[in-house]
């Protein structure tokens, strides 16, 4: 702990994720005081089709 | 919020559901009384041979 | 499975969860087709303070 | 309830994820004294290139 | 990775949860070639009110 | 779409929470160009006796 799982649209590179994984993983270290070996975070690539806003389905854009 | 995930065998159609999100919407906004804007559902489809009841496969039928 | 994890502000009461359950099953059992013994529905309350939308806490109405 | 959801990287047979699921089962049964029947173990595999530590990416070996 | 996210009914011991712990943190690191320091499992209590199977209420026992 | 849950040993304020959640959302935005306002941060908090690596219970520190 900290577990941070990430759902987001399918198709962001290797290095965006990468990106984002850096600066949540500094983020946290600095303001939650945890160690950043402690800290994991997991992304699950969601596909069109999947999510649902007022009832409707929310395109990928 | 409200987040609504869904956890279901893989193989159901984009009308099946949509007709559920729509359902689950409707339904949380009447007894919740959570605006429709703000719920979200998230299906995550499974394959066979990923659960498991009293220790055994559960297959899909 | 299905398994239905429904987060939400707490502060529900038990037959507001319990009419959104019954509502959620029988959406699945006819637009799914899963037998009503096999669904799970799970509410998780959020306090206020664990929400942020737009990188803002996120009040509870 | 129980359910366990079970993340680990992909690549695991249907044998491993059998004796896995058997194994969970027994315990929380014996020692959680919750009947067999009611629990749920969730498998969900994860390619390289999803789970980050210390803000790096983490290799599935 | 692993992780495990165990959510069962509120009231056990954390003399039951550790037990669990050390047999699912055994089983993974046997069948799936996993380095029991990767192994995490995470407990979510649940109060009575919380799971609705077939649309009804579950009672904790 | 996307959310972000984050689970955390409890004991952490809502400045720090709103802090790590405003620079998680900038760096969703920046690097997977989602619109801000479709991002939320959930937290979760676990008390201690509820994590356990390598078949120990996980201290609070």
């Amino acid at each position: 702990m900290p577990f941070v799982h990430v759902e987001l649209f399918e198709g962001r590179t290797l290095e965006q994720k990468t990106a984002i994984a850096k600066e949540i993983t500094e983020s946290i270290a600095k303001h939650a005081g945890a160690p950043k070996s402690a800290i994991n975070v997991i992304f699950t690539d969601f596909p069109e089709g999947t999510l649902f806003q007022s009832g409707e389905m929310r395109e990928k854009k």
